[in-house]
C-alpha cells in the first residue's frame, strides 16, 4: 500500500502516518519528493484498509500495490484451471456451449427443449427452476417440482445441469440435483450465498454482476475458493452502462483482461447481455473469437410462446446453426467445439 | 402496453400481434400511422411481459403504459405514508437523523459512540452486526455477539436500533433486537431476503442497489410491501457511475422524483454515498433540502481507529455541529428536527 | 409520437393536448384503457419535440415511434454503403485494417511506420497531426507539419490516409491531405464541425463518442448526410463505464445493432477501447467475427518510446501476427482481408 | 510518479524501468516490498506520460502522485477566485442565480424573460443565440440575429449576458454581446475552443461534459487559465448514468469536490440535469445547501410553447417563488441571494 501526502504536508502529518504503520506491525519506507511525500507500507497489504490511513489529516490518496484477491489469481495459480464435467474439460482448449430455456416451465417443454440440445451434440444443460425477477408479479419459477424436472431431463438424456440457487438454504437441494450450481448476477455480492457454495463439493458457475468491476468478481471468486470450493467459473453477461438499445452492454475485454489476472474458466453469456435473439449469433462468434472458454445460451423451443425472456431465446433451429457457426470460428483460434 | 411495429411491417405480422393480444386475454386498439402501426393493448398489463411481444416478427419495439409497481405508488396510495418509531414519526414533516458507527466493534466501543448520538439528541441508532465486505479477508462483523451488544445498548439507552440483516435465516434473530431492519445495497435484489422481511411486523429500511434505478428500487419495495409489511422506508445511498472521486455519486435528484412516484418516506445516506468524512456536512444538508425525511450518518467515537469504513466516518464532535447545521437547513424548508 | 396521460387524468387535461396535436398541424388518435388514456400523434414526428407535450399538465410521458435518424436509417436505404478507397472497398465483404501510430512525431518514424505497414500488406493509414489531449501540457500533435509529413508518406508509399480533423477552419487544410477526415470521440457532437465534413466531398470516420449512445452516434451521422456528404462510416471505440482495468469498455454489441439499424460501414478502434497492447489481438479477432467491416489500430515502430499512447500501439511484429491471426477469423465468418 | 512491477518481475524490467527514469531526466527512488518492487519517480511529473513506463516488460500499474492541474488548483491559488460582473460578486458569499430561456425565440419572446427576469430581482441574464442540438431537424437557434437580440437586451434591461459560444470562429462576435462566454456540455473537450476562449478578456462559464469526470472539468478549465483567462467559473449540469427517470444524474457531490480541489466559483445547473420542470425546486434548494455559488436556471415566459427544452423551463411565476425559497436557505447556509 502506498500513502500520498497532501502538497507540503508538514513533518507531523508525515509522522503520523509512519506511527499508524508501525502500530499495524507493518515497515513504512518514506520517498520525499519535490511537491510530496509518498510513504510505502511493507507487508501483506490484503489485511489492511485504505480507511485506516485515509482518515489521517494530511493525506491525500491510499494506493493498493497488491491485488486484493489471491487464490483466485494467477500469480498464485500460473496454470488454467480446468474443469471436467460430463465428458467436458471447462477451460481446456475444447469450447464449451451450455444450453436451454431461461426457465423450467413444464415437462414437455423443458424435455422438448432437452431433447433438442441433445440432438444438436450439447453436454450440459441450463434452466431455471428458481427465478430471480423485478417483479413480485412475475412467473418465479416452479421452484423445487421443476428441480425435480431437471432431475428426470438428467436422467433421460444423459446431459449435466446447471440451474441457479438463490439462497444459502437451498444449496443443498439444488446440489442434489445441479451438476452446477450457477449464482445470478444480482447474488454476485450476496456473501452468505457464496459461502454456501463454497462449502459443498460441486463446480459453481458464478456470473458478473451487472454492475460489477471486474476486480469485485474475483471477489467474490476468492469467497468460494477461500472456503475450500476450487472449482469456480466466472460469466461475463452485459454490464449496465447508459446505453439502451441493448438490454446490458456485453463487455468482451472483461475475457481476455480476466484470462490475464486469473487461472478460472471464463464463459460469455450473450442472451441476458443483448436481450435480443438475433444478436445472440454475432455476440456468440465474438465471444469465442476473444478466447472465451464456453458460452451460455437461452434457447426455447418455442420462443414465442415462452413465459420469461421469449424476446432473447433462440430457436432449436437456430441454435443448430449457431453451432455449425461457432465451430468454424472456435477452429480459426485453434479451439474446438 | 404499446406494440410499435417496424417501418411498413406487412399486415400479416400485424394480425400476428393482434392475435397474440386476444390469446393472453386483453383487447388489442390498432392505429396506422404513415409508416408504422401502433398496436395499443386494453387490460392490465402488470400480468404481461414486453418479450411475448417483442418476439414476433416485425415488432419493433414495445412500450409500457403503467408503471410496474402498484402498492408503492402514490396514485394507489396518495397520502404519505409516515412510520412511528420510538417518537419519531418518519414521514412527517419532522426530518429524522439516524448515526451510529459503521460496526459494532466492542462493548466500548458501541456504549461510547450510543452515549455520544444520546446526548446529542439521537433517537435512532445505526451500526452493523452482520457486514457485508467485498473482500472475505475483511472483518465481517461480530454477528449474534454484536447483536447483543445493540440490545444492551437498546436498553441502557432507550434508543431505537436499526441494523443490517444479511440472509432470509437471520430475519427473526435480527428482529428480536433491531426496530428497524435494514436490507443493505448489495441485497436489494435478494428476492428471497425481501420475501422474508416482508412477512415479519418489523419496519424495514430498504437501500437502494447502487446500481439499480429507482423504479428497481420500487420494484423491491413492492415485494415487501406486497407480502404484507407495509412500514417500508427508502433509502438513497449513492449509484456506481464513472466517477472516481467520490465512492459513488450521491443522487439527490431521487428524492423529489421519488416523492413523486410514492408515498413511502425517503432517506439519504451521505456517508457511503461519498466516502469521506469532510463532504458529509455539505451533502447532508443538501439532502434535507432537496426533501429528504431523514438521513443515515456514519459516526464513530474514534473514527481513526475504526476497523471498517474509517475515512467516512465522523467524530461526535463533527455530529454535533453537524445537527445545528442541519436544524436551521430544516427550517428554511419549513421542517424541523 | 405517443402521448401516455398519468392515471384518470381529467377530459380536459387530454383535450388540451388533443388541441396542441391539432394546432401543430399533426392529427391526434385517442385509446381509452382502463386506468389511462393514450394519444397517439399521426404525421412525420421528426420535426416535433417531447417537450412539447411534456409540458401540459396530466401527461406523464411521451413515446416517440420513429427512429429521429432518416438518411442513416436501413428503412431508408437498405442496401449497405460500400466506400472505394485506394483499391479497398469500406463496407463489402472485404475486412479492411487501418493502422498507424498514434501521432506523427518525426518524419523518420512515421515513414519507419508506414514502410513496415505496407510490406504488411495495408492500404490505409492512420496517424495524427492534430491531438485532442486531455491535458494543455501534453503534446498536441505537429499540426500542419505533421500534415506535410503525411502528404509525404502518401505519394512515397502509394497509402491513402485517414487522420484527425479538429475545428471547422481545419477542414480544407486536412481535406487537402487526408483520403478519409477522421472525427474524434470528443468531437462526435460538435455540430459546427459535423456540418463543415458535410460539406466536403471526401468520405468521413466519425468515431462514436465515449460517452454517446448508438442513435446519438446515428444523428451525428445524420447531420453529415443531411449536408449532402453520403460517405460516412462509424467507429466503436469503447464507451465509458464503471469499469477501470480498461480505458473504454469496448461495446462490440454495437456491431450487429448498428448493422440492423444503418446501411453504414461500421468499424472498430480496439486500441482506445483497451489502452493495452496486450489485450488488442483478442478484441480485433472479436470485433472481426462480431461483423465488423473493419479496424483502426495504433502501431507503432518503437512504442517504448512513443510520444503519446505507448501503452496501446502494437508493434510492427505483433501487427504481422495480428494480420494473420485475422485472416483465419475473417475467414471463418465468410469474409476476407 | 509511481510505477508498480509485477509480483516477482525480475531484476532487468526493474532496470529498465530505472533507466527509463534516468533517460527522460527524473530520478529513482526504488523500494523493494516482499512481492513487488516500486520504484517512485521524483520531479514535475506533469510532463510526463504513464505510458512511457506501462510500455515497459514486467510493469504492472502507473499511480500518479500530482494532480494534473496547476493553475486551477487551490494548491496553486488557495484564495477563492471572485468574479465581479454587473454588481454581481461570482465565489463571494453572495448567490448568483441566472434564468432565463433555453433559446432565443423572438424580440417580443425574449423581452418578456427579461423584463420578468429584472422585476425578480435577477442581474445575469442566459439564453441562446446558438445551440447545439442532438438532431439536424431541429430549431439550432437564430444565431447572429438571436445575439442582436440579447444586445438589445443587455441594453434596454441593464441586465448582464450570458450566452454559448458553439465555435473558435464565433468567439469575437459572441464576446461583443456577452458577458460571460458559455462554452456547453458537448464542447467541454473542444480543444480549439476552449483555446479560443483562453485568449480573450472576458469570463467563462465552462459547463462539465456530461460524461466527463471532476478531473477532466478541471483539465479543460487548465486549457483556459494557462492561455491567460483566468477568469473562469465551472458548472455541474448532470452526468450521464444508468437511470432513466431524469434526464440526467445531477452530481452535488461535485460542489464540495470542486471547492476542495479548486479555488474557482462553481455553478449548478438543475434544468438541464433533471429534464423537469417540477423537479427544479428541490434541486435548486439543493444546490444551494450543498454550498454553489449559484444557479443557472431556465426560465421561459411561455414554457408551453417554447420552440425548444419546454419540459424543464420553469414560468416567471415559479421563478419568483423559487428566488423567495432560496433566499431561506441562502441564509440557514450563511450566504446571501
Amino acid at each position: 500500500m502506498i500513502v500520498i501526502m497532501r502538497s507540503h504536508a508538514p513533518q507531523e502529518q508525515v509522522q503520523a502516518v509512519i506511527d499508524r504503520v508501525h502500530e499495524l506491525g507493518f515497515r513504512p519506507h518514506v520517498s520525499t519528493g519535490e511537491e510530496r511525500t509518498v510513504i510505502g507500507i511493507i507487508g501483506d497489504e490484503r489485511h489492511l484498509q485504505e480507511d485506516a490511513f485515509e482518515i489521517i489529516e494530511g493525506v491525500e490518496r491510499v494506493v493498493r500495490v497488491l491485488k486484493p484477491f489471491k487464490i483466485a489469481s494467477r500469480d498464485f495459480h500460473p496454470e488454467n484451471t480446468v474443469i471436467p464435467i460430463n465428458g467436458c474439460r471447462i477451460g481446456s482448449k475444447q469450447v464449451i456451449l451450455m444450453a436451454g430455456p431461461c426457465s423450467v416451465e413444464s415437462r414437455d417443454q423443458v424435455f422438448e427443449a432437452a431433447e433438442a440440445f441433445k440432438e444438436a451434440g450439447g453436454h450440459i444443460f441450463r434452466a431455471g427452476a428458481f427465478k430471480p425477477r423485478t417483479s413480485p408479479y412475475s412467473f418465479r419459477g416452479l421452484g423445487e417440482q421443476g428441480l425435480c424436472l431437471l432431475a428426470e431431463v438428467k436422467s433421460a438424456f444423459g446431459l449435466a445441469i446447471v440451474t441457479e440457487v438463490m439462497a444459502p438454504e437451498q444449496v443443498p437441494m439444488v446440489a442434489g440435483v445441479a451438476d452446477i450450481l450457477q449464482i445470478g448476477t444480482r447474488n454476485m455480492q450476496n456473501y452468505n450465498l457464496l459461502d454456501a457454495v463454497g462449502r459443498i463439493d460441486k463446480p459453481v458457475l458464478l456470473k458478473r454482476g451487472m454492475m460489477s468491476t471486474m476486480e469485485e468478481l474475483l471477489m467474490s471468486a476468492e469467497y468460494i475458493l477461500s472456503s475450500g470450493n476450487e472449482r469456480v467459473m466466472l460469466c461475463e453477461r452485459g454490464i449496465r452502462t447508459f446505453e439502451t438499445y441493448t438490454r446490458n452492454t456485453l463487455d468482451l475485454s472483461a475475457v481476455p483482461v480476466l484470462k490475464e489476472l486469473t487461472h478460472l474458466p471464463i464463459l460469455v453469456d450473450p442472451s441476458h447481455a443483448c436481450g435480443k435473439a438475433a444478436w445472440i449469433n454475432a455476440l456468440s462468434r465474438a465471444a469465442i473469437a476473444s478466447g472465451a472458454d464456453g458460452l451460455l445460451v437461452e434457447m426455447h423451443p418455442h420462443p414465442e410462446v415462452a413465459i420469461s425472456d421469449g424476446a432473447q431465446q433462440i430457436s432449436p433451429q437456430a441454435f443448430r446453426e449457431l453451432m455449425a457457426d461457432l465451430e468454424r470460428v472456435a477452429e480459426a483460434v485453434d479451439r474446438s467445439l
